[in-house]
């Protein structure tokens, strides 16, 4: 990790004062009449104001704080994002749980410095909660209180409660590795979006395992994830920051479980 | 309905005061470790303390003020269920939302004059949220402050953002017609447990079908729905009070046209 422990500390005041900026948007949008755009042609990927706006707080907030700082966006691309620290933000992760109303979306909002993650927050401001992590500890506030968060142990995949957004997201590769797990599992949880990774890092869930992702969905989760006590990597084992086939879990036992199985699936792009 | 005006405003707060022991006893237990223990072999229907203590807790105030009216419960079954006033009690409808953290499982009380619906229930006190209903109005209170409850309009199934808490949990012969109508929905959002149906009250969400339910799985969502302006029957457009196939429309357009589908089903028990 390459901040120092006083300008950590700093920037972890300044990723609950982003978080502050995006929540006052995102609220003022959440269970009211929105426009939804779609961005998919011939699909459903919905994009409201609440994303951007939400986006565009945050981004400003950076701009005027630490203006040499890079910034990956969902909504709003790439600024020199080659800077040594780069701000990776999803202003509403979970837009199809923000415009039916269900709770478990976020605002997810990471730092990398050289390109590995260092912070990361996830804020739910309808439930009043936020997870956050540098990698090496890990927090929660919300309606109970504050506290640490610490994964739970479980080691076998038969023993795992495990959390996707959707069964059918898999690849036709993938389908039937993840179909297999999901049959091996005690219980899979649906609908989950970045709340189910928020899980992992809580010991309320043993793993996610997802497929698509991109940087701003995963990047973020990754220092709460970690600074919990869990393990998110791709389904190779690699590195997860950039996206794609990711498998996180609480106990890296089960991480190496699960792993054993979705290192089989062929790599999409070979 | 055979509630006069006055004693279905005295049942209303009764029906709050229900609500407010059953939070005290499901509060006390969520995201807290608590022992899970399985109702079904060879399977996963987890029950816990929560609740088992939310529905002693119901039924003691039912019993204290009201001992003449009935009580059918998940978790404690019927007592002079042939009464003409009968509560209908879910105490944590949504059990593995509420093992796993996910804040989309409710406490389900409902009132029941001669066999039909007079007064629902759904509270989620870790978002502080509740929806309560008479068939005629429903109400909302929550982060947000109170408001009544109106479902929204729309006509077609193409346009409708729909909800299910698993996409397998039809039978073999239920299982193509539910996946046509997936197929033919603008968006189907998983994991909702009661929560979609109060979506579907508030207007977030277009329509929820599901299949297995018990009477106290969806008679307390019923005067909720009404109240906010939707339709709930079984598959075939009759009373959905009992359970079984459900479906529930925020437009009784919506409903028609899903009705013309879910009607070809045969019965199960024919």
């Amino acid at each position: 990790m390459s901040l120092s422990p006083s300008s950590r500390s700093s920037l972890v005041d300044f990723l609950h004062e982003l978080a502050d900026a995006a929540d006052k948007e995102t609220m003022s949008h959440f269970r009211r009449p929105v426009q939804v755009d779609n961005k998919l042609e011939g699909g459903f990927d919905p994009v409201t104001v609440a994303d951007r706006d939400a986006e565009k707080a945050i981004r400003a907030l950076i701009n005027a704080h630490y203006p040499e700082h890079g910034i990956i966006g969902e909504e709003f691309g790439r600024e020199h994002d080659t800077a040594e620290h780069t701000w990776v933000l999803d202003p509403v992760d979970g837009t199809r749980a923000f415009i039916t109303g269900i709770p478990l979306w976020g605002s997810l909002i990471g730092l990398m410095a050289n390109a590995r993650p260092v912070l990361g927050m996830l804020s739910q401001p309808y439930t009043g909660e936020r997870f956050w992590g540098t990698g090496a500890e890990a927090w929660h506030s919300g309606p109970l209180g504050s506290s640490t968060l610490k994964t739970r142990s479980c080691t076998a995949i038969p023993d795992a409660i495990m959390m996707t957004t959707a069964p059918q997201l898999f690849s036709e590769e993938e389908q039937p590795t993840y179909d297999a797990i999901e049959r091996e599992a005690k219980h899979v949880r649906y609908g989950t979006d970045c709340y189910g990774y928020a899980m992992v890092a809580s010991g309320r869930c043993d793993a996610v395992v997802e497929s698509g992702l991109q940087i701003y969905d995963i990047m973020p989760l990754i220092p709460i994830i970690e600074g919990a006590g869990g393990v998110v990597t791709n389904w190779q084992g690699g590195d997860a920051t950039q996206g794609g086939r990711i498998v996180a879990c609480g106990d890296p036992r089960l991480h190496e479980a699960l792993l054993k199985k979705l290192s089989r699936v062929p790599d999409a792009s070979s």
